[in-house]
Parts: C-alpha cells; structure tokens; sequence
C-alpha cells in the first residue's frame, strides 16, 4: 500500500490511527493549528504527490469547525498533487436537513456536498447516512458503508433472552422490520396516535413487549431525551431493560448522563464519534475500523465493496 | 404577461391549456415530430426571444420519449434566446429511483435532474415528488408545489360520514397522520408484522375501521394493484368503500380496469398526467392549472410561493 | 486485459459479444429492465470497481429508449466506482441535427453530447459520424473510426466489372471522388440542376454511367427512399445494377423491403445498428467488431489509432 | 438605449462607430495599449455597471492579437459588473479548423468558443460562420447572421445582362444552386474529375457558361489563388468577366493586389474585415451595420432574429 | 427600493441595521439557530423571491462558524427564489493565507472564494483585502471598496500637530507613501535590518520621527503585539504619542487591553467587525454603513463605484 | 519514461531540447506553421496516447501569439487523447496585471489561468511567478519553481568582494533581506523618499554602499529602464559596477544594449525566455533545465518537489 496515505482531522483521532493499524501503515503527518483569530492553519508534514489521500473526519462537534477545517485539509492536499482524495467521513452531519419541510429552507445537506466536491474531494466513503437520498446528492462517488450488521453481530452475540425490536415511531418501522428478521423475533412499534378530534395525544405499542426485552435501533442518537421516553414508557408497560443500539452517537449536551438511566440495560454505539473517556459502564462502543479498513483496501487494491454488507 | 410563453411538450397538450387559459394568455406555437428513425424535430412557430418560457412536460409514459423531447424542446429554446426556461413538469418520473437500494444501481432521479440542467434550464415546477430530497438534486430552483390541499378540500366538500384516514403501509403514516388532523378524524395503519419466528406473515390494521369510510392517501398509483389488496383487506374488515386519494395517476397498464373496483367509492386523482377518455364514472380529476396558473404568476410577477401551501 | 468490462445497452446485444469475443473477454453482466410506467431499471451483476467500463449502445430505433437507457447505465456504472466509463456508440443518432438550418431550431446532436457527458461518459467511440464537427461538440476524448476501409476491401474483393462511383447529390461528391480514387475508377455525380428560369427542374447525371456498374455510397440509409429514385435513374440511363454501400442502416418503416429492388445489385452494410434476421439475401453485412475491439485495445494497452485508417 | 454601449477591439474600427451611428448612440471610450512586452492592456473610461456590453471584434489578421485582446476585453468588461457581455464577431477566424481531418490535430474553432465563453461571453453575434455547426460549439446563444440577402439585394440592382452562377467546387454547390434561385437564373459547377484510371486530372464546368457572366459566391476569400484560377479557366471558355461576391474578405498576403485582376469584374465584399484605404476600384464593400445595428436592437428591446433573414 | 432585502449573519448585526437605515429600508427577518450538535439553522421569515438579496457577514472570530452560517444562509436563499445573492463581507477572513509559503500549505483564501460562489453568490462586496489579488480568486463580480478615504477625512479633521506616516515594516512602505502624500505629511519606514554578518539584528527607523506625531496605518490588527512593539520604539526615539489606524479590528485575545497603551493616542476604526461594548475610550470607530449603503444604492440602481474611490 | 512525451511551443525551443536532454529522452515532434491568414495550425506527428504529455512554452514576446499557439496545442493533444496536459510555463506572461490597480481594469493573469485550463490543462510548472498568489487563481495543480538557489549558487562561486545586496524599490525589500542572509552580506534599500510638503522628490539609499559591490536581485527585468537608473545612482555614491539578476529576461526593445552597461558588471539571468545569440558578454545565463528536468522526473515518477527548494 506504498501510494495510501491517511490523514485525520481534528475530530476523531483515535478511529483515524486505528484504520491506519488496520492498513498496517503509519498515520500521516500534518499540523493543523488555530490562530488567536480563530482561523485554521494546515501543513502536511510529509509529501503526498501521486498518492491516494484518505481524510478522515467526521462532522460532529463543533461540526462547523470540523466542516471548514476538512475543507482547508483537501485544499492544502489538492495543491501538493494528491493523486487522488477521499474523504473518510463516518459521520455526516447535517444529513437532517437533507429537504425543505418548509419555505425559505436550505437544503444544507446537499450544500455541504457541493462545498466538499468544490473543495476537491474526488470520493467520500460514509456510514449509515441519515438518508439515502444524500447519496444522489454527489456527482462524486459515493461509499455508504452501514454499521448494521456489526450491530446485529454483537447482538447476537449476547443472546438476548426473549427480545423483541421496537420502532421508536413509525417512521423507523422499516428499520425495525428488517433487524427484526434479521435477528429472528418479533418486533413492536411505538406510534402517537390520534384515535379522534379532540382527544389528547397518546402512546400506542403496537405488539408485545410485556416481559420481553427491547432492543431499539437508531440511526443517531442526539440529546437522547427521545430514547429516555421510549424506555420509560416501555418500562411502564413491563418490558425489561432496553437495549439502545445506534450507528451514531452525537451525545449532544449532557446526553452520556442522561443514558446512563436505569430503564436502559446497554447502550451499543460505534466509534463513528469520538467521546473517548467520557462513556459510563453501560455504553459498548464497536470499532468501524475494521470496516473503514477492508473499505479502502477495495478501493485502492480492487473487489467489490458489496461483499462488506452481509444483510 | 407580455413576455409569458407557455408551450407543451406531447405529455399533457389539456392541461398546458388549462393553465394558459388560468393564465390568460395563448399556448405557444410548437411543431414537435417524429422520424420514421424515431428521432424527435423541434421547432418553435413564433419567437421567444427575451420571453420567460414555460415548457409543460410531465414523465409520464412513455417517459423517455417525453424525458428526451423535453431535452430537445429545451435545446431549441435556449438557442433562440429565451430569457429563462422554466420546466413545468407536473409529474416527476423516475422519481422513486432516488437511492440505492442495492450495490451498482443508478440513482435515476438525479440523472434526470442534471440532464435538465445541462439541457438548459432555469427552474423546475413540480408537484408531489415521490421523496422531498429530489429537491436537493438541483443546483437550479425547484418549486415544489402540492395537491394535498386541493385535494383536503374535495373530501371536505364530500362530507364523509364516519371517515377514516388509512396508510396503506408504516412508510405513509406521516402524511396519512397530518391528513387525518386536517379533515379531523381518526387514522389507521395497515401493517405486514412478523410477530414471532416462523409464525407466517398476516396484515395488521391500527386503529378501528368497522363501519367506518377509509380514506387511502397515496402520492401516486402506478398499477394499482396494491391498492386493490388494501381495499379488499379493509372490506374484510367491515369497512365501508373506499376513497382513494393520489396526486399522480400513472395508472399502468390496465389499472383503470382494476380500479373500477367494487370496494372503491371514488377515486380522487390530479390531472398530473393526461388519461382523457379513459376514466371511469369512479375517476374524480381535481385540476392542477389553478395551482401552477398562480404559481407562474407569483414566479414572473412576484409573491411568494409559500401561500399556495394551507396546510 | 483485466480491467475491461464491456456491457451492453439494449440496442445492439450481438455486436456487443462480437466485440467482446474479439477481446477475449466475456461480455459484463446487467440487468435491464422495463417497468410497466415505462421507467427501465438497470443494475450491473458484476463488480466494475476501477474497471475500464465501455458501454456498447447504438442510438438506432427506438433512439430515445436507448439514448436514456444509456444515461442510466452511466449513472450506474459512475456510482459503483467505475475507473472510467466509454461509450461504444457505433451509430450515433441525431447526428442530422448538428446544425440550426432554420430559426428556432434546436441542434440535438450537441444537446446529445452534452447528456452524455453530464452523465459521466470519459470517452466515446463512434463510427462516421455524419458531420465531423460533431467531434467538436465533446469535451470528453472522441475515437472516430470510419468503416471505410472495411467498405472497400469488401469491394476489392468482388471485382466488379466496368465500376463507376456515383454520388447521389453534390454534397457526397467529395466522398464519392475519394472512393473512385481508392478503388481506382471513375465517378460520377447526379444533379438536380435547373439550367434557366421557368423551366422545370430535372436530374442531371455528370460522368458516363451507361454500361458501367454503379457503387454509391452514404454514410447512412434511413427510409431508402433516396436511393430507390437514384437506382431507378440510373437504370433509365443504362447503367447495370447498382452496388449500395453505406455505414450505418437505420433501415426505417419498410426500407429493408423496399431495398430489395430489382436495380440493385447488394446492399452493403455493417453490423452498427442491429437487424439479425431481418435482411434478404442482397443485404451484406460486414462487422465492425475487429475494428472496435482493436480500438478497444489501443485505447487500453496503448498504440496509435491513426494505424485503423488506411485511407 | 440608455443602458446598451458599444466598445469595439483593434480589428474594425470603422464598423463599431458604423454600428452606434445605426443605434444612434456614441462608440464607448475604453484605452488599449500595447507593452513594449507584447502584452495588452486595457482599461475601460466610462461605467459599464449593469449595462448591456457589446464587443465588436473580428477574428482577422493578426488573428491571435485579436483574440487575446478580446478576451482581455472581455475580462475586464465582467470584473466591472457589465449585465450581460455580448460579443459581435463579424468574422470568426479558425473557423476552418471546425474538424479534425487527420489524427492529433485540433479543433480550433471549438477552443476559441470555449475560451470566449470562459472569459464571460454571454452571447455571441456572428456572420456567415464558415461551417453552421461552429453554432454548436457554444453554449450561450449565438446569433447567427448572414450578408446574403445584402450581397443578393446588391446583384439584383446591377441587372447583371446574362448571369450564370458558378460554383467553384462541388462542396459550394448547394449554396450556388440556392443564389442562382434567388436571382433567378442558371448556375453551374467547376468540378476537379477523374474520369478514369491513369489519366491526368482535368477541371469540367458543368453548365453553360460561355458569352453569361459569371457569379461566384463565397463565404471567405483569404490569399485570392483560387479565385484567380477559377476566373481564368471561365474566361478561357468564353465566358466574360466575373462578379466575385464573398461575405468576408481576408484578403492575406498581397490578395488585394491579385485580385485586381482583368478578368474580375467586381469584388463585392462586406465590411466584416477592415481594409479602409487598401482596395481598389474592382472592390465594392457593403456595410453590415444595418444588419449588426438592428440585430441588437432585436436582442435588446424584443423582437425576432428571423426578421432578418429574407431567403 | 422595493425588491432589494438585506439580511444579517450573526456576525456583525449593528453594521447590518446601519446599512438598512443608510438604504432606508428595514432589516430582513431571518431566523438562524444552533442546534445542541452545533448545527445551524437558517429560515428566513419573508418572501425574497426575485429579489436583490444582500447578506451581511464578517468573517471575523468565530470564522468558521461565520463562514458555515453564511453557506447555508445562501443555499437557503438560492433556493427561496432570490434574483441574486450578494454578499456584503466587510471584512474577509484567511485573507492572510493567500498564497502558499512553503510546500503542502493550503491557499485558504482561494477555498472561500470558491465555497461561497458554489453556495450560489453572485457578487461579493468588501473592504480592504490583505491582498488585492485575491480579486482575481473569484468568478463572480468583486466591488472591492476601501475604507482609506474615510480614515483620512478623520485624520484631516484632527487637524494633527507635526505628523508622520510610519509604516511598521518595508512591506507596507507603498501604503504609508501614499496615506503620506493624501495627508501632506512626511514618512517614515521602520526596518529591522542586518547590516553584516554576525551583527545582532536591529530595528532602523528611516526618517525622522523625533518631536513628531506618528500615524501608522494598518490593513488589519489582530492581536496588537506588533503595534505596541512599533509604538515602543517610536517613543524610545522621542515620538510622540501615535495614531493607529486600521480598516479591521480583530482584536483577537486581549488585544483591546493590550491596545489601551499610554504610547497609543488614538486607535481609528471601522466596524467592519462588531466589538460593540468591548472598546475603550482610545478607540474612534469609523462606520462603514455610508460607503456601504452607497454602494447596494449604485449596483442596484446603477452608477460608478469608481466615485467612492476619492483617493 | 516510456510515458512520457516532451513537445515545445515556437517560444524557447532551445530550453525544451535542454529539458529532455536532462530527462534523457527525445524531443516529440509537431508540426506548428501559420497560415498567411495568421492562424496558427498544430499537428503531432508522433501518437501521445495516454502519454503524459509536457508542452513547454514561455508567454514572452509574442506573448499572445504564444498563448493562443499553447491552447491550440493543448487542445490537438486533448483530442489525441493524451493522459495528462502539463504545461511548462518557465516565464508567466500577464503575471504584472494580477490585480484591479483601477477601476474597470482586468485581472489579465487570471485570464490567463482559466483559459489555459479550459483548454485542458492538468498541471502547470513555472518559475518565480511575478506574485505568489496567482498559484491561487488556478484549480490545476501549480508547481512554483524558483531560480533563487540557482542563482545564489553562482553568485557564491564569484566570491564577490565586499557585496552589498540593493533593492530597487521599498517593495523588493524582503528578497533582498532574504538574499542577503543567504549570501552572508548586508543589505541596501533604495527610496523614492518625500520628506516633508512641497519639496522635490529624491532618492534614498538606506544602507552603506560606498566602496561596495552591489547585487541587485529582480524576478523580471523589462525595458532595462529602471536597472540603468539605479546602477548610475549606485555609482554616484561610490559603488562599485553591480551584479544585476533575474530570472526572467524579458529584455523587450532594446534592452539588451541598454544593459551592456559602464556600471554594470554581470547580468545574471535564467533560459526562462529564449536570447540566443542576442547576448553580450556581460550576461550570464543560467539554465532551468536541471531544475524542470528534476521538477519532471518528481512528478511522474513521484517525490516531493520540496527537495528542489534549498534555500
């Protein structure tokens, strides 16, 4: 792999060095430093002419910084004649406003996809995004790797006694279906009902959960508040303790506390956000390096990255 | 409306007229033919030059035939000096090609985005795309218009007794949701659960519909076959007959036929896409030209777009 | 050669193998599918991941099916990560409206370039373009071979008795006079002259014809109609059966029927637009796979392309 | 025409101040100098902010001064915010360069509409470019003029006693035939034939020309040779002195000199090439400023470009 | 002023009012927020369909956030409709990093002009660059104003007691001549020179400075060390208390303390960037708004922005 | 090298043949003549099929002439297919116009960059760029070589005696600081001074010169003009004759005598701009083939161009 180099941004070191132990090669070099004035200085400390460049960063907290100094990095790499950059993005931000839902809207997903291309990026490989529409978003090619089946594979792995997958709301029932099945049980979906005019808004479970375990599935968990109330309300209806599964964990303001809850039996992130040592007992975090790691071998030694997705 | 032209392309001549008409102006003159070899001529009878030009072409079938002479009719207006060319494309085909759902498939939907584009135009006027994201696959405006309240409008006129919103599946239960609170009454959700290893699959129903009017809200109806399975499902249920309700009427191959079914009370369909002659006594058409009529006003004239939304 | 994959649109599906065997390679697997809406459906079987990808499509009839179909075989191809994607378009359709020859006109054979190009085409490689300032309308690589020289090897071959080259109109006489020359014998030109005012206009024949064997060549026969007239002129003035010679043969409506006419001698023909099946016994049909796949190669290993043209 | 102003290039003085006084308003002030370095500079003296600009500048000897000079101007004219930037190119030089005729050759004409329009060309108005699919080369509109009709409505009133037009080759045939209809009369063609093996190369004219006066019609005259042969071997067969008639006069070289010749008649020319002061009595020079003036006005106030096409 | 709207980022909203009071409009209401991720949120509360649309935002500190919400403010706008999008930047951050000092360093400068005319900008309105050829970094209309004459009417009306220009090191040499020759004063450089080998190096004042009172002006103070270095040595030389003059206050860490210095007699302003509260009674602010006003008031309504430039 | 194909322009066909003796290769062929209508016409006349192609020119005098002769020779080799342009610009012609010093000026320099990337270039290779950041005004990869450590080794080898290195100007103060670290010697500045109101404006030599030998470091020298002045300044106060350097020779007009100049001792300067056999005996020229040779070889056959830069 003598022509791979990679990079890391300022947000998540530790993923960053551990795809490269997964490559068998060394971190690249490069100072990046803040000015008294906030702005953001680049130098690659070691040469990348003709080389594959991997960028690795994701769009979390404080994901503007993150953004502006990724764009800065491609622009310092394209200007020493990388052969090629990719941007080694786990975690999209700003795929939840992927539409206008109302007038006088940006579409800041698509924004943030046009800034990375004019940047230079020349490919993006990126896990379970918020939707997948964003990846018509690029002219770009495009890696949408997901996390889902090694989710599934730990939670096999615990043999979970009599669970069953919940759907926080209906529009994750999908989701639900499919893990559902893939993990052999039933699953239940949580749904705000409204039965008639004028009656205050309820909380429907449709489908056992009463003696069973829940496992719930996300895409990204944020503040958390959602999953306290699913649990809770599960908890209300005589399920056991949850399992909270989620590709991202943004854990935003104090939600690490917040999920240490007692209705809540784990909590299986990935390493797709860095929050390293801030984490209780009851968070798993499973390592995306090893999928990051075969996904750049493909690209740059050859295969077909459709033999990473087993469901 | 001085320099206001508005011409058709071969999908829909009726409802470029109506709008014409709502505009009060005179559909443009086009000669469109084809070759013996298939290829599409273009030429416009009168001049264009500095006009805002309105070119009205919905996807519908044979939707490549009408994809490419809309290429072709954008070509020639862009060459004879049109000032902006606007699409008025009240069906947006390929539009549920807007992901990938499997390894080396296309994203459909963005390729026709950017060949429009390329082609030469200026903005896009659409109605109820099949996924909000599409919007995200322009760099050019996009007026995303919806039937929704025209059609919320039709079914209060009706006064139902006794209604009930129905979504057909989990992935509809959002819109059936905000529809149900805009015609005040009860929803359900029709869902294919899994309740336990090996049990077979069976159709659920959320929420109660014995001796009550489902109301079944689609975005469009391309065969209809679906929609017969559910209507069937709810008569089984006690329901009373059907109203469905869609923006797009694609109505492939013989769905008319099928939709002329017992368990239906009305269908209630847009005139998206041109079936003159063929509609049963079933069909009820709402017209789309006072919706794009003003539209095309508030884009040449100015206002804003947002007050063609109620709801 | 094993980073070339070559797939095949719909259009021409025995050249596509021919080509594949001159290769040594065996032809990609896709899937092409049309929805009953009309939408087609493409997904690659097989993984092309940094392959040198080409696409072999005719824009023949239907010329709008296939020119989209191709588009969406593009989008397919860029999105699985394609190293580069060529298109093989042996006959590249409206290629007759490479000019405005009247106002209001559009020049669909540039809007055609551009769509391919927007969609994610390197390169393409085309036979006898009708117009060769078509080349001028990519900015993508155009490898333009001519089947020529296959035309006339063919006729070398025959030797024919007392030939003389006869160019049907003004405008090939060009052509015609270079062909005499490579097949060493000489041409003549028929005319619709129009010697004085008032009088009616009648075809002029320049050069001997009578008793001689006529060739004619054309870039492309479409209905036949052009070259039934010519024929029959020919024979009134003494000529013998005529030899028909000409790229591509779009053979439109009834032409392969009407081509087979007591006036003339053999039709000759390449493999460019797929009829198997269709011809009679006059029809000659010479491939062009050996031309395309050394193309192909010098494209991929290296060479000079210039070595294809012997006139 | 408050906001529409006219600077023109180096090349042709004298028609830029043709064309304001046709529209009634002052030639714009704008300085242009030449470095000892060779390097051009340019420097406009009045506001062009939100103004309509109009470049006047032919493609003419020195060609590629012109050129850079253009683009120069061009690059100026946007950097102090001129609403739209219209070029009037009277004659587009390179544009015999529109093919490839042989391998690893360019196509120059295309680089020249690709520069102009990266240098901000919004619009470009031409004359009888010398092959109509240059039109397609440009992605802004190109309005496509032609002196036809001028050079037709000047024959006509010399009431020429005995006219013939005669085309100088077969690849000029179709325009001749078209001129000889406009004015009424025979037309005839100069034809290099082969007309069997081994013999030596002799020129045939088609159709009567001894005791008529010949009308030749070209697009572009450059050094004069062929002319002078064509006009020898019309004398030689009897017929009387020629009426040359060409849209652009090049007239490289000491052409002027040549074409001042015995068996000439008259050069009628336009005034798309500046040569005040070198032409003789044989020359007439019809101005295109009626024909540029009124064009703007159509661009600029409304109208239809096909107002100014009579034949 | 019907059509033109001015909205504000957050980075500068005083500046913002005072150019809608200037243009005797109101300020457009938009809403921006940040989420708990750090993503930000922009809808705007009015129509700006057709209409001229200025956003106003420094990138001053925090940059990148300033930056980031001024993309998504334009992608909101482009896709509302705006006729144009103009950016009023008053003052542009990385403008320091605009060409690169050693290998592998980004040109940071160039990456922002390149973002925000991908975002959708049209123009791009500014004061004082760091370096003027960044102009030519972008695409789209720069008006580059200077807030030079504005300082210098201050100073003039200081009516300043023995002054002198010194500019703080060789490179601002041509700055200070100039601001010299405006203000019919002396100057004087400052130069840390090395007059031979192995002598320590020592800061030379050229000219005299003793008894006189120093104006230094400055592009850009960011965190004042150099400035109070400068005014140190001037009154070690016998200088007077100085006057520091600058267009952008970054003031980054405590440079507003550090800036409040018994050698510094007055700092002069702009409020390019927004320090409201901050300042002591040492700082003169010079608003920005006239010249600003003036110039939205000449490139919607037309003019020169060459009459802003006095000096 | 077997990829790689070296073609020179009409400007310094000497450095080319230079350059490829370093890479031990031959010079490619091309055929480059113009036409007596001044058009310039290309032809390769070897293949460069995915070759990495190099095409030297120099944007001296002529300097539009050669800039349009490189953008017809880049665009033949486009359409040959060649695998990448690289152009080896050893002098940037337009460089001194890179920035607005005036309203309604352009920004010829970066003219210059756009076109020469329409045209298809991939990378550009120059020497000591008139002002840093045009290597921003391209999306191309740029490679900014420097004469400066060629030079310095050279004037190392003279061993001068008691050197004093001179800027001209305050605003090549820092080069000369620089250089004169370099070479261990002090450092002089030259000052168009105005000490005080309405006295005439004098020279200033900040520094000892008297007895000294003066170095004077330029990146270009033009007319000669202001060399000679400050030599003959220089010598007033008791200087010895002056080593005078650049990289670029422009030597427009009559330069070349101008500088065999009493006070000048050496001309030291680069093969950036082709003199041969124009030369007197005081000038020294350099060559820059080693140092592109090496630039070249790091580029196609990887490295870090870091390397090239000692000093």
């Amino acid at each position: 792999m003598t022509n791979i180099k990679v990079f890391s941004g300022s947000s998540n070191l530790p993923l960053a060095k551990k795809i490269t132990e997964q490559l068998g090669i060394t971190l690249g070099e490069v100072t990046i430093s803040r000015q008294q004035s906030g702005e953001i200085y680049v130098s690659y400390d070691e040469s990348l002419r003709n080389c594959d460049v991997f960028l690795v960063q994701s769009l979390s907290h404080p994901v503007n910084e993150h953004l502006v100094e990724l764009l800065i990095m491609m622009d310092a790499a394209k200007r020493a004649s990388a052969k090629t950059i990719n941007i080694v993005m786990p975690y999209y931000g700003y795929a939840r406003q992927e539409r206008k839902s109302a007038p006088r809207e940006p579409i800041s997903a698509k924004m943030v996809a046009d800034v990375l291309t004019t940047a230079g990026a020349n490919r993006i490989i990126t896990i379970d995004l918020h939707a997948d529409p964003i990846q018509g978003f690029f002219e770009i090619t495009v890696d949408h790797l997901t996390a889902l089946d090694t989710i599934i594979d730990y939670l096999r792995s615990k043999n979970i006694v009599n669970p069953v997958v919940v759907s926080p709301d209906a529009g994750r029932a999908t989701v639900a279906e499919k893990l559902a099945g893939l993990i052999d049980c039933p699953f239940a979906i949580m749904i705000k009902n409204r039965p008639a005019h004028n009656q205050s808004e309820i909380t429907h479970i449709i489908g056992e959960v009463e003696g069973m375990t829940p496992i719930i599935i996300e895409d990204l968990i944020d503040t958390g508040s959602t999953i306290v109330n699913v649990v809770e309300a599960l908890k209300k209806r005589g399920a056991h303790n949850a399992y909270i599964c989620a590709t991202h964990g943004l854990f935003s303001g104090n939600a690490v506390q917040k999920l240490d809850h007692p209705n809540i039996e784990e909590i299986v992130i990935t390493d797709t956000i860095n929050h390293e040592g801030e984490y209780t007992d009851k968070f798993v975090v499973l390592p995306m390096s090893p999928l990051i790691g075969t996904a750049i071998k493909i690209i740059t030694e050859g295969g077909s990255i459709a033999t990473l997705f087993k469901s």
